[in-house]
Order: C-alpha cells, then sequence, then structure tokens
C-alpha cells in the first residue's frame, strides 16, 4: 500500500475480494510527498445530515471503496489507461461533523484546497448533495468562477427548508448566488418532475443554466445533449454528478430516487462528450448504501468514477 | 389532516419522512362533506386472494402512501399543478375479506359506487388485478360500456384456474362476457410472452381488443403507440395499470414479473397520450411490497398514479 | 379515524393489514378536545441527526406505526386491557429539523410541553437518543427532578463528540448537569461493553446512578433486578428505552447495536417490575429501520410500548 | 431419485447444494408401492389464503425442503438415525386452492387421508394453520378423538373474523366444536400476549384444554413443562407446530410473529419429551419465506421436523 | 413427474408455487429410456470454484428451477410451443466437486457426453463460467470444431490468475488454444469496459473472434448485430450466455457485474436472431442467488433459457 | 494511519462511518519495523473454497473489518483495555488462491509463520475452517503440539468429501491425524446434532477430545464448562471460533448454520474462562457476508474478536 507508484494491486495476483479497500485499490496518499506527486485524489467525504428523506450517504465512502475493487483502468472508448495517464492516489475521508453542516462545509472546503495547493485534482466521493458546496467553495477561491456540467434529476436550486438556508438541495442556488458560476456554462442533465412548482423550472433558467431533462435526451437524441456538453466554453468546469439522475432501477440505492431516470449506458456516453473540457474538480454524491441491492448503485457509482477519470485532461496538474 | 383545503402537506415545512402517511401527504377524506368536495378520492384495495405465484400486494396501499410522500404536484410536460387542477383526497382502504374474493369484489364495488355517487373520480390502488373486477363493475353500472386502457404484461383474459371462475388473471375476459366494454376501445398495452399457449394471444383479438406488445412498442416505435391511445372513441374510459407491465428490473415487487418489459420513462410518456379522453375512473395493480427492493416499485407506481392524475380531465367531476 | 372512542380499530372487522397507519390503530388526536380527552398520547419524534454511526432512526415513528397493527390490549400478566384503562391517541410526529439538533429539542420540547399541559402522559417514539433531551426538559420543567429507568447498552453519560457538546449518547450526562434527575432514583439497565475507557462506566456511578450490566442481569438473576426497580422512591419518573439493549438477534434494526445483550423476554419481564411507580413519561427510540429485517426490531418496539402501556398508572392524568 | 431404498442423498458424495431439492434429500414417493412401504411421508400444504397479516406460507414447502439439504439424520438425544428407524418420502405437495379455502382443506384432507390408509404418517408442511383443519379432519376421521400438542404464539380458539368462520386461527376452536379432541390431552405451549381481549385465554381453558404460557415455560421451569407432556393420557396425538411459538429472532419469517417466544433450542427439549407418546400425525406451519432472512426460519423449521422425526415412534406402522 | 410425455405440469390445474421444483415444471429425467426419447435435457452445473469475486453461482440450478415455474412454452415470435417441438426434461445436476475444478470439468464432460450420445441437446445452467469449459470439451470431442455465440460483459479470454491457468474467465482462451473453435463464427456480444488493459480487447480479436460491444449494439443498432449471427456459418454452434451481458439493474444476482449493459429486451431479439443456425448446445452461467433481489436475475435466466429453447433446431435430434 | 503508536482512531474525533477500514480502526502494519514492535497482528484469510454448502467467506474480513469501526478497547470483566496492554494492528490478508486449497494453506502458513517468527501472536480472520489448517501448522511447527479450544456446531473431524481429504470440516481430524494436539487438552464446544451417524461424535471422542454440546453447556450450567476450560494444561493453546457456535438468530450470516445453538453472551463467557491459559493464536471463522442481515454476525464476531484479545496473555510475546 505504499503509493511509490500509483498502481492498482493486480486482480490476477491478489484477488479482488481480498486487501484493504481503497478507491480502486490505488495507494493511501500518506505523506506530503505523496500528495505532491499525485494528480488526482479520491477523496471520502462521508456526510449525510443534510438529506431531506433517506439518509445513509454517510457510507458511500465506504461502499464504493469496496465495489471498486472490480475497477479496471483502459478506457477503450478513450483508448487510454486512466492510471498510467493520471497518478492517482486515495485521499481517505474528510473528518467531518455529521450534526454540524457548517462545520462540514469547512472541513471538506479546506481538504479541498489542501489537495488543489498540492496541484491535486480532486475527485470527491459524497455524502449528500450539500457535500459540494465546501468542495465547490474551494475550487472557487482557487480558480474563480466555474462552469459546471451537473447530472441529476434535481435542480437543486430549490428554496430553504424547515428554516435552514443550507440542504441537500441548494448548492446550484448557494453557488448562483455566491457568484461562483458562468451561468451560460452550465449544464444541468436528467432533472425530471413531477415538480414541488413550476418555479423549480423556471429558477434555474432564470439563473441562465441550461436545463436538460430526460424528456430532452431521449425524444432529441443524445447527440444533441453532447452538442450541449462540447459547447461548454473554455474555463474551468466542475463535473457534479448526483447517482439520482439514473432511474432507480440503476440507482436503487439513493435518498430521493424519481422513477423516468437515465441509464447507466445513457450517462456514461453523456460524461464520454467532456473530453477537452477543462475539468479541475469532479464529485460524485448520493449514494446510500444502506437502501442499496447487491452493490449494483456503489458500482454504477464505480463506473461514472472511471468515466471521469478518463475525460480529466492528462495535462490536470499543468494548469492546476 | 384536515381536508379543508385538499393541499399537500408541505416537505419543506414538514420533513417528508415525518407524519402519518396518507396518499400524496394528502388530507384523509373522513366526512360526508369531504366526499362532496373531492374531485379525486385514491382509494386502496388491499386483496391479494386472487394471486397466482408470489402474494404480498395487500401491502400495497400501504407502502405506496409511505413512497408518495416524495410525491409533488407541478408536472411539467402538462404544465399543470395537479393538486391545483382537482381537489384530491386518500380515501383510506376498503374493508376487504381475505379469503372470499366475492365478497371483497362486492366491497370495492360499493365503495367505489359511493365514490362515484359523490362525483369522485376513483383512483383505486389494487391489490391483485382481481381487485379491477370490483372497480370496474361500479363504473359500469354508473356509466355503462367504456374503454380500457390497460397496461400489463398479461392479457388477463385467461380462463378459469383450479375450478375457479374469478381469479388475478380473468378481469378483461369477465368484463367482456358480461358487456362492460366498447371492444374496438380496448388497448392492452405492454404484453408480452411466452405464453401458455397461442390462444392466451388470440383470445383478446377475436374480443375486438387491440393488443401492443412490448416488441409493438420498440419496433413501430412510441409515437405509433400514442396514435393509438389518441385514436379511443368518445365515452367514459377506465386505466388500469399492472405495474407488471414495467420489466422486473424497475418494478421487481410484483407476483408475476415478465422479464422483456417496458421501462419506467415509456410508460410515463405513453400515459401522457391520454391527456383529452375521458377518463373516468383508474386503478393501479399489483405492486407487492414484500418482493420490493428499497421500494423502487412502489415509488414507480407513484409516478404512475402521478402521471394519471395529470391526465384526469380538469372538469371531470362535471361529466361525472 | 374519530377520536371520540379511543379505540383500536377492530382486526376482526377490517383486517390489520389495511387501513391508514396510526399507532396500535388509535385514533389520530386532532383538536383541542382530543387532546383533553386523552389519558395518553404517542407522539413521533423522527429525527436521527445525532447518530454517530448507522442513521434511520427517523424512519422510526413511520415502521413502529406499521408493525403496531398487530398491537393488541389485553395484557395478561398485569390483567387489564391497557386500552380500555387509559385513553390512547395517536398524537402525529413532531416537525423536526432534519440538521439541527437545537431547534429540533425546541421542537420536541414544544409538543411534550403542550402534551402536558393538557394532562396528556407524552409516549414518545424517537428518533434516535438525542430526542429524549427535548422530552425530559420538558418533563422537568413540568415536574421537577425525576427519576429515571434507563434500558440501553451504553450509558449515555458520553463526553462531547467532533466538537458538539450534544448528540446520541449524551442524554444523562446533560440530564445530570442540568439537575433534571434524582441521581439515587437512577437506574440504568442493560450496559455492556467494551467501552472507549474505563471512565465510561466510571462517570454514571460518579453521577449516583444505579448501573445494572448484562452480566448483572445474567448472573444475579431477574428477580434481583427488578428489586432495584421497585425500589426507586417516590417521584415523577421518566423510563427510556433505546432498542440496542436487546441483542442484536432481538433488535438488528439499530444505529450502534452492541452483541450480548438483553432478549426481548427479559426486557419485558424488568418493565413489569415498574408497575406502581409514578411514570409521568417514557419514550422508546434509536430503532432504526433502513437496518431492520422483517419488521422484527419495530416489533419488539411495539411489544415494549405495550408493557409501557401497562404500567404506566391508570391514574396518570391525576397527578399530571 | 428412485425411492427403493428411502435413503438420503449423501451430502459427502453429492454435495448438499446440488440436486433436485425434496424433504432432506429423500426420495419422491411416486408409486402405489412406494406410498405402501414408507413408514412417514412429508407432504407439502402451500396454501396461506387464511393468513390474517403477512402472507407467503405458499411458498414453506419449496424453501423447507431447500434448507433441509442440511438436514441429517442420526439424533444424539434419542441416539437414533430417524431414516434407519423410519423409512420416510416427500409425498410432494397437495394441489390446493389459492382462494378457495374449503375447497383446499378437502384437498389435504383427502390427501391425508390417502397416506393414512396406506399406514404412512403424515407429516404435513403447511401453508397457514387453517391447513391443519383439513389434516385433523383426516386424522379424527381415521383414528378418532386425539390429544393435541400444539405449540404456538397463539391458542388459534379465535371467533370467525370478517365474517369468516374459517381463517388461520381458528383450527383449535373448530376441532373442539367438531369433537375432534380429548380436551383433557390437549397442551398450548409458547402461547403469549397481549391479546384482543382477556377472552383470547379464557375460551381455551373452557374448553379443558392446559395452556402453558412462555412465561410459565421460563419461571416454572422446562422440566415442569416436559412432565405436563408427559403426563399426556393414551390414544393417538398430533403434534401441531406454528413456527410463531419462537421468538422472531428465532423465526422472522412467519405471518403474525410476536416477541418474547421461545428459542430454537427450548423448543427441542420440550419434543424430545414427547418421546413415547401415541403421535400419528404432526405438521409444521406457518413458516413465511418471503419474510424470513438467510433461511433462518425454514432452518429451525427443519431442525423441528428433525425432532419431529426421532419422537415418531418406530412402530408408528403398526398402529396406524 | 413421470417423464412419459414430456409435458409441463398445468399452473391453472396444480397452482405454480406448489410441486417438486424441476426446469419449467418438466419431468425429471430418470432412465435410460427417459433420456432416448427427449430432444433436450437441461442439466444444472452447480460450481463457483473457479468465479474471482463473489460466489453463489453453485445455487443458481435451484434458483431458476424455483423461478422457471413460471416458464411457459407458446413463443408468439417464433409461433411455436417449445415443448409441443421438442420433448424436454430436467437432467438433474451435475455431482462437482467444490473444490476441485479440474474433476468438476471431467464430470459435467462426462456428463454432457452422455446427453449427446443420448441424442440429447444439453441446455446447462451454470455455475460460474469455467463449467462450458467441461461442457465444450464433451460438445468438441462429438462434433469436432464449433462456431459460438457467446453474450457476456467480458472476453474470458484472459489469462492465468493467481498461477492457475483455468478460472471462470478463460473458456474462450482455453477453447482457442484446444482449437475447439472456427474462430471465424466466434461472435461476442456484450463486451464492455473498463479492461485490465487494452490486451483484453485485442486479444479476442488477434484469436479471430468477432467482437460487439455495448457500444456497438447501440450506435450500430440491433439490426446491424443481428446481422452478424445470421452471417455465422454452417456447422455447429454452441451459445454461451453469461447473465452479466445484462446490465446490472436487469441481473444484479451475479459474480462480477459490470454497469453499462444489455437490458433483457435487447438480449432477447439477439437471441431470436439464431434461428437457423445448427445450434448444438447451450448454456447459462453465472447467475449468483446470494445477491440477487426477489429472483428478477434468476427470472431473466429462465427467460433466457426460453429464447434459447425457441430457436433450438426442430430437428435437432437429427443431426445429433 | 502510521502504526507508530497502536492507537485506535478515535470516534469521538473521527467519526465511525469515516475512513479507511481496518479491524479496529488500528494502524496497517507495512513495515518490517511495524511487525517487531508489534504484540498481536489481525489478518486476514478471505478464502471460502472449502466449504460444503453456502460460500460466501471470502467477504468476512472485509465485513468484519467494517463492523469493528464501533470496536471499543476497554473490556470491564478484566478490566484491561486491550490496546493498552497490547499493541494490535492490522496485518491485511494474505493472498489466497482461490480455486487451489494447498496453494491456499501454504500461503496463510508462511503468513502465520511470518508473524510468529516477528513475535507477533497471529489472530485470524477466516475465511472457512480450512483455513484453520494453514494457520495451525505454521503454529504447529513454531510451538509443538498445542491444546485447543474450539467452539463450533461441528466436530470437525469428518471424513473426506467428494474424494477430497480436505474441505471445511476436516481440521481437527487431519491436526490429529499430523499429531498437532495434546488430545487431552482438546476442548470441543457448542457441538449439536442432529449428525450424519453416530460417528460423527464417536471420532473426536476416540480421539481422546473432550466434547461440550450445547445440552451440556445449558444442562450442566456454564460454570461447569468454564472449570472445562480452566483446567486445560500447561503449554501452548490455540482458540479457533466458529460463528456457527451460535445460534443463526445470532449469526445468520454463515455456511452452515445449525438452530440451537449458544447465544452471543453465553460465549463470550465461556471465552472469558481462558483467562490464564497459554494462547499462542487464535481465529475466527466461517463469517459469510452475503447471507449476513444488518451485519449482525460480522459484529459478533467483532465482540468475540475483543474477547479474545483480553485473554490473550499480556505476555504473549515473551514466550512466542
Amino acid at each position: 500500500m505504499t503509493s511509490s507508484d500509483f498502481k492498482q494491486l493486480d486482480g490476477r495476483i491478489f484477488p479482488r475480494f481480498a486487501g484493504i479497500r481503497t478507491f480502486f485499490r490505488l495507494p493511501l496518499l500518506q505523506t506530503e510527498n505523496d500528495f505532491e506527486k499525485a494528480d488526482v485524489a479520491i477523496l471520502g467525504a462521508p456526510f449525510d445530515g443534510g438529506t431531506s428523506f433517506r439518509p445513509g450517504a454517510r457510507f458511500a465512502p465506504e461502499h464504493i471503496r469496496s465495489m471498486s475493487a472490480l475497477g479496471r483502468g483502459y478506457h477503450p472508448h478513450h483508448d487510454v489507461h486512466v492510471f498510467h495517464k493520471l497518478k492517482v492516489g486515495d485521499a481517505g475521508d474528510v473528518s467531518i461533523v455529521p450534526q454540524d453542516i457548517a462545520k462540514t462545509h469547512t472541513q471538506i472546503k479546506e481538504h479541498v484546497a489542501f489537495l488543489l495547493n498540492h496541484k491535486c485534482l480532486p475527485l470527491i466521493v459524497g455524502g449528500d448533495h450539500s457535500t459540494t458546496i465546501g468542495s465547490m467553495q474551494a475550487v472557487f477561491e482557487h480558480y474563480g468562477p466555474m462552469g459546471v456540467v451537473h447530472f441529476d434529476a434535481h435542480t437543486d436550486t430549490y428554496p430553504p427548508a424547515w428554516g435552514c438556508d443550507i440542504h441537500h438541495g441548494t448548492f446550484m442556488r448557494l453557488g448562483h448566488e455566491r457568484g461562483w458560476f458562468r451561468p451560460n456554462d452550465v449544464l444541468q442533465i436528467g432533472i425530471r418532475g413531477p415538480f414541488s412548482s413550476e418555479n423549480d423550472l423556471k429558477v434555474p433558467v432564470d439563473f441562465g443554466f441550461n436545463v436538460v431533462t430526460v424528456d430532452d435526451v431521449r425524444l432529441s437524441g443524445l447527440e444533441t445533449v453532447k452538442e450541449k456538453i462540447k459547447a461548454i466554453g473554455n474555463g474551468p468546469v466542475y463535473l457534479s454528478f448526483d447517482i439520482d439522475c439514473l432511474d432507480p432501477a440503476y440507482a436503487p440505492g439513493t435518498g430521493t430516487p424519481v422513477p423516468g431516470g437515465l441509464n447507466s449506458w445513457e450517462a456514461f456516453q453523456l460524461i464520454r462528450a467532456m473530453a477537452g473540457l477543462e475539468i479541475v474538480a469532479a464529485d460524485m454524491v448520493e449514494v446510500s448504501p444502506p437502501y442499496d441491492v447487491s452493490g449494483i448503485t456503489s458500482l454504477a457509482a464505480v463506473s461514472v468514477l472511471s468515466e471521469m477519470l478518463a475525460v480529466i485532461p492528462k495535462q490536470c496538474s499543468s494548469y492546476l
């Protein structure tokens, strides 16, 4: 488990069901030196205090590490071996505070800032979608306004709830209010209703976001959506993937599932279209293992992480 | 929980995981006055005595109520807020008799008749598909012959079994024999084999029904099927949705699942095509919670109920 | 569902799997008048924000309501029909704030105070064990210092964690610090290790509490423990039952299970020994339905609630 | 799978997870000759139409066959190899009628009568507890009034429900009314409350039955109960074992579980005390596989069947 | 259960949840005569010793038999009743050796050879994919080089692992090395990454195999793939179906699931295109029941077996 | 995760659901120096190739690590903090060979020998019970003949099966045949039937072993069994704990469960009696996570490991 080489434990030598679980059986980043050498750090943010329905996302980093024992490195579409292209390591978990959402976001922000300062692209595994607030703040403070490709069933531009300004459905509103985005470079994919009110769809459009519903994906075709992704302008881009953009058949293990979603293959195709964008950070959120079945949700998350790693620019550390 | 206003409990005030479970967090219809004011009453029919394989549908009303805590009212495709358009309430459950299918159907019939007499459109949540017999009889006695849009893996025109004329696969045969239908306005969608014999497909066609298999949906396209739906003639229409029209990946929690089914999104698209039909009653049957996983089947049922509510005519009470 | 008579829905008339779920199929307390007439109100407190390991207790009120459909009223040991002895109703759920433990406790406190002010003995169904803080504060403000019978695997006298003074393992420390208890009338039953340090057992003893471990129960016998319960002095007593006092075989659905616990029968026997104490409030906490299997944990909780109702004094409203 | 020798498939030759599932990997009784040679026939009665809460017992014969692959024949307490002592075979399942309880009981009765007429002691695997009505009627018609050892959480002397005289909680009342019993030789073990009313316990006592509650078992000791069993008079005895006599921790997979029950070891001890009684038939009912976890309920049922086989008299066919 | 007529137990006479479980409720082949009369024998090969991640496939024959109680015979696409066209029986399970892969393959080989020698087309239900080695060897020794239609997420042309030349990902490499194939008539469908290295895809192509990825299926269309299937040359063809060619949403119960797979309907369509090929043997492998949910994976396997039976040539025994 | 201090990650600083999973949140032993300083090394042996029924024990080390996040160090009975008394670390997993039982045992043997040579007491987490063969051989080669305290439902002195001399029920026979034991110091606890034949119980007695059945434990009392444990003579003792000594209610997640077993508390009491014995190695085997529910079996295993650590002599490294 030394990080000297950033290689996966080989499943043909050491069986995949054996060994300490790290993301993709990669080395654990432990020393200052490890972080300096790494190109990408996968960081767990096991917090679910912002959840409005089913909790459990606090166990997502553990279970995604577990299923990532099946994760391999060569991506045929891009013809690249992601762990040869990039030095990737497991950065462990942020020490979050279960019942204090503000302190938790500070902890996440500082951890992500540490990675950015070490020229390590952060790949964060939540946790609920409020964890993105901490990550995005760090990215904003490092890079300034960003484009966003946001996969989700929900727009997450929702108002406060129960008197709380922050919960797991607010990061896109808060980011907008705080000036973190280049609004015309914000794309929300997988959105679907029913909604609480017509406002739910109007707000992001008023913010300048480009909302792509599942109806749009299916009725106008994947190619049309890929074009929208490719049309995102220059500058840093944050990729945030809420597993509930997938249909509950593909991702039952999540807190607020919505039927009528994307299938895994569609999501993979769309992430592939991000090749060439200046991705500076990415996250994978809202996997809730207590509601998963046979690990299929965690495994879908592993595949999404693979797709992300394949489109993270080879030269990512150069502009970090 | 007063029904004075027919509003949902607001999830941004009262968390969705809290509170007594009623359908869509709507008021419970308790008084004569409640029923008179309501446009639509959602009624549970928790009976599974007609099941030929896996039982459990008796728990469907409870579990669909539970997952409907996630149900919202604004439907973007139709641009309508269903709970503003219609006054909807929860009518509780019929007091069925677990081991007496005939008495149960009488109970259901009388309960549905009560609703119809109060100008309340009945939206019945079974129960197995034999519960539709009670509901349809009430509708027939109120309106006369009806068109039917029937989503199912099975045609339910099957012969008696084990010496019993009535079981959960017979309502379409019985309805036909009793003259409840306008046969040319009967559409069966999602049908697929293998079958017990070639007769299984021949019988409904001989009855004059229009059978649309999953192969038809996929090979001729959704638009073609939508056209068939829209071609249904004037007059009252009954919408019966057996959750097993969906593939087991989308609806594992059912009694007689059949692989190779529709996905949720396809089903939603097809229900949307019913806008404009004179829907006078609808039901959602065959969800079996003991076989569900993480509530995805119940949740798919909730989404179907939302789609149904969105196509129930605004003026439904006018012609009731 | 009118509360005029405080009777359970009869399972031999209306099947137990049918109907809106309320605690024990009792009427929902809806009007001022209902609360005034009731002797006991069962109140849900669906909060799990104080949990240190597995969340999910937010769904306990729903699932305990569900399994309480099997709950009956005649208790043979005490030869009493609890729902004849006492007018009991379902008070619904407190509107808690998922990510704000302080506001949540205020909400609970006010709700419980409302019950006490209406001479309604509160029987609270958590939620995690931090919910007891809100309940106990209301009881303290109403009655002054109380005795406590506390069933638990843990002493809950633990120090702050992650910089937070309040979490689900602190109510007995906080109560002690705030002077809520008559320490010599505090009994903790079911405690077992291993512990974080020897301090875990020393602290409650230093507080003056009487700690009864599972070893004590098994090695000195149930009768000895019953004597300790009966020796509790005059004055108001709070009964707090953490389901994890039971062995995980009997209560898998909980957040921080500890093997080597009591079995259900032992727990019931011990609660029976409380007959004659001046119980003024009781709670049942830490059931976590996502980790339950076949509802056995929720059902054990239902049985505990039955045992509680049987020892709640007939004249409870007289000294309330 | 020929029944020529009545031997189990040997697990050290043919792995226990392989092969067609029959009870205890015993031969399937197929011909007239097979039934004539067999001493004991294990017969499935897959009916759950009499269930008042959770269904699923229709799948019990399948799942008990499955777990009985682990069943072995040498019983150390009695120092007997049951499959050497007795020629035992699998008689398949009765062809029941899912929604017709009366026809089903006739089918069971005729099947059991067939076994008795072939001098085959019937060991029936339900099915819900109403299936015992069919079995007992056959036994009564063959032998006349019988003693009964009845393990159950419930007395099953309950009144009609939902207007139906027969359901899964009535066989002991019906048997009494029809004169099937020698009431002073009826022992009910494992009974526990709470009950619907004090009548629930009074009725069986008025019938002359000996009711042994779990409190009796635990507080007076196993030996005292064993004495009661041994005190049963001469004459045919029917042994009926409802799996819900066990605590839900040991038998979660059942329809109406009651906490505070026996553990498996206690039940086994008590069955052992039946050695020497003139057992003429036995059944194992109310296992509900959809609610089982990891097969532990079915496996407990297998162990109970083993205990039954060990106390079935060697000369059973002699007085049949 | 006599095999005189090769008919299924009729579900309208004997309920589908009742009876000894054989494949499709077909007779068990027990005598020499049975095998001589049968056209097709379905044989279980319950071995999972070659698995590299999640075990459990040893229980696949049992669970597929269980769910095949729902299997019917009339296939509407081909307009054929498979059990009228072919005499099909259940051949029981091979007596495998759990920890000896070589002996197991010998056992399977001999069992399959026995079937072939009796002019019985073998339909083998694994077991992990290493079981195909035994089956294919028997087929090769009987027929010589074969074409292969291989549905799988993996190419199974992988190198040795942990020093073992044979494991569940090697049968296509071993078969190639041993000259069992007509390489240009080998089609691998459903393949997808990521892979361990670019070699994983290069090796089968170097062998001359035709690799069809899920991207190929979706982007070039089902018709294109069907053409490739139909283009397979004359001569014996082996059809091997690894359930993990399906997406984990459709087949969670498998050992090494890979997201982004085919859905059931697509797989059925592709098997249909095999009508006319000279199929001489087929298998269905890698169903792992401990990881299945509500039987949907086993049920998908049952549907695949039905599709296989529908394309097995009517005259199959003629050229056997 | 440095091992400099052999301290657990503190759950009041870093939440227990967060972080890389090691046994008891202890440091991972990575360098030669780590092993030299450690007193006890907990080693995973993830092999289940010797299993005769349900597989899955290969995932036990992962899941026991996961649940050991709840494991604490202070043991009140012994008044000792095990992680202060002993320097304990996680030694990772042996690289086993899934389908080669002989190579696997060599791998385990060498790994355990490495630990013994570094004066590290091995605490091995299997894997099925065949893994003990590798461990015991290393212990025998290091120490010579040993006493054994063996908790199990089975004697594991069984003959070969399916032609294989070694499987998961043979280690006590093989150890005896190879002279590894001081037979009079061998105690087998928790044994219970039914058995395949009377031989199953006779063989270990003939070997000179002391067999304590569950009947013995319950009928003669815990104290009697404790005396037998304390009577074990001087010299090295191996403690082997098969989780199936517990009743399936307490340990559903195992391969060959047997009803009527010990409860957790009894097992803990008995291990405590081993204080003072010269324990030189211990293992915990046969946990099968795919069959576990809510982690209760893995958690019971964690508690057993705690009990083991508490009786491992403080000076264990002195005589190693």
